[in-house]
């Protein structure tokens, strides 16, 4: 078997277990380590309420250094006061006394439940145990994936190879997510290793690039978490020429990462807490991309629209609804959408459409809709998943 | 019985029928008629694609008289470009000529499914047959409320009754709406008669005021729809001094015409689609009236924090999510949460609630969300309800 874990780029381990914070006893607390040392880029969400990883984690990513990042579920210390503060500076020590490093040279994320004080014994003996199982295997680096979930009912990885000169550069993501995704925030969790060789600087810019055009334009309940941390670490062993420009290398890196992550974005939504279906909005014709974004995310989270997507029903009025509603400059007499390939309204008025080849359309596991405001010239968009029961089922009982 | 619909206000008459429009051969039809001719005022929506109805009643309610208004359920006349424009104008003229009046004399609306052109012949001779039946009795006020619900499961009505010195004054009210309620906008579709007499210019201002401090106040899906339109109709028959300025009438009028529409907006919110409890939100210490308008609205809207209200479950993490994701100005050690009278989150950290006492809270049919942002002296307050499987039930099949 190919690794196509986060542990495949050069330079990294990783292990994940079971230390009881959850109580259906699954795993939920992860070690990803670079024993040598990696650079590190972070993108934190951006509520105004920050869960203690994020706030620790906000500090240690200035450190020119990072060598490990511990993470749990089940448990979001988030509005856990000066207490949760103390029990992430601590998970961050404990792990840096056993890779005998400085504690801000270690990230921490956490995710799940808010309000609830962690079980810090169970997390310490977990730490410790951690410590002594890690491992640079396929195995480990799919048990650190595991480790990161909560709600998500599949692992999700990505694996990309990329050519630099003579170099062969590896990037792995995980990325745990399924409710409570906005956008304007980094994603849920998502962490990805890679081997190239790059400044800092370049490194973070091109993980934001990539987030960007990617895990920033996927909505499923259109809500940022308080813990939402995307961290992206690269050992520098592939043997390419350092990238410290924004060079036909850097571009090519850049290309990777982000395809790396609109395939995690995929495997997101199709994911998404009781989703069976996703689509893409695309809107154009906007005469501003302010305009596009807005009109685009007003129509992917528009639940009477998902539960029209969920139930196969080409109900398109609920598009021009939510489109109208958004506040975007538009002219209604120019107003057009397509289902895929197929108008069903065109210039401001319904078309002759065959509602089987519609309904055939919205049934499919991805589609595409196209909305032209008739405006001007931008154009952007979003990915969104249909509404089901099911969503409501796992959110009406998370907690007790 | 006394009458409570909306011919008990002196100087109206109504009526409501099957025309054919729904499936189902429910009622979807309805006149509302004052023959002596009323002052008339309405709010529209504010979504930039408005249905035929808003377009043409946003004409005729400049007119100085307002003899009748004419209402379909079972389809929207939305995005039906020019011939949808056409029909609505002629619904106007057809109940026009029924009541020797100009056709700008009559106001329509419309709700129901958007995209398809009204089935005219079913609407014409519906109205020809509604115009025969018209009666100023308790039970065609019903009729009339009928004919005006979509999914909703209850026929929604309130009554009140003021005395301006020696005069009673008469007001009642129906409102349809039971999804597709967002704030921002007049409501989904609201009839309210009164027997004051008063001027234009003020009937217009004590609408606007009463909906902006009820139903302006509601959210069940924070989408606003192409169609909603609220209706004030003033036959002045009361025997009251006319009310011409801000004087102790006009105030005693709107406040009880106020709490007519809070009274419907309850109805509403426990009828929305699926719901089974509803809940107020109130913010307060914020530093802006904006920012306690948009951390309220931002709670009630959460789709995570619905589910949890559905299964009775206080995950108040998902509140002070809310609150932190709205983009407010707050102090996080001075945050404060409060479910009814119980605080689970005080000054930036959790409390020692009991578990049972906050689900109990939580599990009532009405209940209060108090959240303190700890920034100033501002506050607002937004309604809203569960989210439960039904509503996606509801929605995911309501097109085909």
């Amino acid at each position: 078997m190919v690794n196509q874990s986060v542990t495949a780029p050069q330079g990294f381990m990783a292990v994940g277990l079971a230390s009881g914070l959850k109580v259906s006893g699954k795993s939920d607390l992860g070690l990803l380590v670079c024993p040598t040392g990696a650079i590190a880029a972070a993108v934190f969400t951006t509520n105004k309420i920050t869960s203690a990883a994020v706030q620790v984690s906000r500090e240690h990513i200035k450190s020119r250094r990072t060598y490990a990042v511990v993470v749990n579920s089940g448990n979001a210390n988030a509005c856990t006061g000066k207490q949760g503060l103390a029990d992430a500076r601590r998970m961050c020590a404990l792990t840096a006394k056993h890779l005998s490093v400085e504690p801000q040279e270690v990230l921490v994320a956490s995710t799940g439940i808010i309000g609830h004080h962690l079980p810090m014994e169970k997390v310490t003996a977990g730490i410790d145990q951690a410590a002594a199982l890690l491992s640079g295997s396929p195995e480990a680096g799919l048990a650190f994936a595991h480790a990161v979930m909560t709600t998500d009912t599949r692992c999700k990885q990505a694996y990309r190879e990329v050519k630099l000169a003579r170099a062969i550069v590896r990037i792995a993501g995980t990325v745990k997510g399924a409710g409570m995704i906005g956008p304007n925030m980094a994603t849920t969790l998502l962490f990805i290793t890679t081997d190239v060789a790059i400044s800092k600087s370049l490194l973070g810019k091109a993980l934001k690039e990539a987030i960007g055009g990617s895990l920033n334009r996927l909505t499923v309940d259109g809500h940022q978490s308080t813990n939402d941390t995307a961290i992206l670490l690269a050992s520098r062993m592939a043997g390419n020429t350092e990238i410290t420009g924004l060079s036909a290398s850097y571009r090519k890196f850049l290309a990777a990462l982000t395809d790396l992550c609109t395939d995690l974005v995929r495997q997101m939504a199709l994911d998404a807490e009781g989703a069976t279906r996703m689509f893409q909005v695309v809107v154009k014709g906007a005469g501003t991309k302010t305009d596009a974004t807005k009109a685009a995310r007003a129509v992917a989270d528009y639940s009477l629209f998902k539960c029209a997507v969920h139930g196969g029903d080409p109900n398109w009025g609920r598009i021009i609804c939510a489109v109208g509603s958004s506040g975007v400059k538009l002219k209604p007499e120019k107003l057009s959408c397509k289902l895929d390939d197929l108008y069903v309204f065109h210039n401001g008025a319904p078309t002759d459409f065959d509602a089987k080849d519609a309904s055939r359309i919205i049934s499919q596991r991805e589609f595409v809709i196209t909305v032209d405001l008739g405006v001007g010239r931008e154009s952007d968009f979003y990915y969104g998943c249909d509404l089901s029961a099911e969503y409501v089922h796992i959110n009406a009982d998370y907690h007790t």
